[in-house]
């Protein structure tokens, strides 16, 4: 068959996780995207149900077990919710024909249970000890990573495919904006600490945006910084609030202490037209085009130089490059690839 | 067919859970529980499986895709364990004509991509969230309670089967001794403060001996009173140590502050010729009869009443009562009639 006849004879069940809302109202990588592929995939014809919590907006059918995601409803507890979500798609495996996965780990220990292939996004690699699941399940369940860097060079993958975002929800201001942002979960991971330090010896002024993950970290490490002058700090937003704060930025700092594995807020800031500066970790170089979009630096003082040559960056440069290669189209039509290539794989099975 | 020709035409699978060996060095009553149910049956006759932790002890086959207990190797993963331990038996459920679960409530998820008939014997509901997974698959699961008190209202039980201990591991003394003993995981639930403040009052020496499971607690609440004299603490100890344990005691002391779900604590003290005192909560009532075997307070004060009229309780009754309703054979005869029940309902479907 041949895409247009997929389009019109597969059906596909998009497995989306349920902590948050999918779309997610803030936060919420992974059902970020989940949504984004099930609305891209709907866009373009295909028969899409989505297994998310019952308050999900979609274009697709939702199937919903949950009624809210637990990190939004405290009286919930995760690891219920979450095997009641896995078990739900799992028994109504046999009205699909592809699975695609975007809830971890736990999905693949039903796969040797179901007929239906599955195809898990391996949206990372939370800690070692996780791989060992994707290691015993890697002749039963396809994989495709997010970028090349977040590989285990022992799993067999299909593809990669980036992350694609809703562009709809981020606009280029005209000109740039003359304040640093910081985007993301204030943790040690993401190195919030390291967006004030340079912040402040390059004599600009910094807004951080996110959630507070790490609440010790925010008090010892961010909390002194802050003075709500220089450098001020504003919570989680939501897509709208986002692009606002974007209109602010002449540039993002992304200075991840760990590796990235796709890092969505260095694609959402260039589809605002607003430079990326980040360390070149992981998956870092993939998404920003060093010296077009952003650069990559490797410390802090080189992020201070960074900050000093950011109009050097074309903003028109940065949207178009989130256009070409992490747009939801584009990220929809690298998987509609992928499933080509798995419904060719079962058919030759059968 | 009748039992006999049960034993010699099915094949039995046990899933223990992989905290722990099974059967557990010191702690872990789930795994003892499960370690018993498998030796107990292969005594009598049965073709049993024991899925269980590598480094477990068994006469039963073992199938074992785990080392060790993920609480005895901290570079292991709870959750990442505990699914390929339970995805493990799945795949080879069509192996087995029963399997028989002692793993809580996440093999139930499972049930419905199975053939196989599955037991799961309820050892308790850790949180009331995890009711909703038993609701779901109650027409999916058998379901045993391991103590009237400790039934759900709303789900269909085959029966109450009490745990049975291992009494070769217990031996009576010829006389009591003149101690008060605490036994259990320290924590609030299970009163070991109250146990003190019974000692203190009984003017009696009190030995205390378990792990420590809320060090907060056991810092703020217990270890003011020891003083390694009148009341001291020996960590957890093994079945051996344990029967030395008992030759010291004059009464085991069991205030619990949560509704006991069975007690296990209890029969091995009653195993061993120990009266108990217990709060009147939860199964209490239906392992120690009152008066005969221990005594079922309230309050601290009526347990130090109770210290006080310890020696009108026969030892030898106590040692009886066990034997009787909680020794291995005892439970794995009551287990048999569920399983003959549960390939009755069987044959009666197909």
């Amino acid at each position: 068959m041949n895409l247009e006849q997929l389009r019109k004879n597969k059906k596909i069940a998009i497995l989306s996780p349920v902590a948050w809302r999918t779309p997610p109202r803030q936060y919420g990588a992974w059902e970020t995207v989940a949504s984004n592929i099930a609305e891209g995939l709907v866009e373009r014809g295909w028969d899409v149900t989505l297994f998310a919590t019952a308050d999900s907006i979609t274009k697709a059918k939702l199937h919903a077990v949950i009624d809210k995601g637990y990190e939004e409803d405290p009286s919930q507890e995760a690891k219920v919710v979450e095997c009641l979500q896995i078990s739900e798609i799992m028994e109504h495996a046999a009205e699909f024909d592809l699975i695609h996965n975007n809830y971890d780990f736990l999905p693949l220990t039903y796969t040797r249970l179901i007929e239906t292939p599955m195809l898990t996004t391996i949206h990372g690699f939370s800690s070692d000890n996780i791989r060992r699941v994707y290691h015993k399940y890697k002749h039963d369940s396809y994989y495709t990573s997010i970028s090349d860097s977040d590989r285990d060079p022992e799993l067999p993958y299909l593809a990669t495919v980036f992350n694609g975002i809703d562009l709809s929800n981020l606009t280029v201001g005209k000109k740039a904006g003359d304040k640093l942002v910081f985007l993301g979960r204030i943790h040690p991971d993401k190195g919030t600490h390291l967006a004030c330090e340079t912040a402040q010896k390059a004599g600009m002024d910094l807004i951080i945006a996110g959630i507070i993950q790490d609440e010790n970290y925010f008090n010892e490490k961010v909390k002194p910084y802050i003075n709500d002058k220089q450098t001020s700090y504003i919570g989680p937003v939501g897509p709208k609030e986002r692009d606002d704060l974007f209109k602010k930025a002449s540039a993002v700092l992304h200075l991840n202490e760990l590796p990235e594995r796709f890092g969505l807020v260095m694609a959402e800031a260039m589809g605002a037209g607003v430079p990326v500066i980040a360390y070149d970790r992981g998956s870092c170089r993939e998404v920003v085009a060093d010296g077009e979009t952003g650069f990559l630096v490797t410390n802090v003082d080189e992020a201070v130089e960074a900050v000093k040559k950011i109009d050097t960056i074309n903003r028109a440069a940065c949207r178009k490059r989130v256009e070409e290669k992490f747009s939801i189209p584009t990220m929809v039509k690298a998987y509609e690839k992928v499933y080509a290539e798995i419904f060719k794989i079962e058919d030759q099975k059968s």
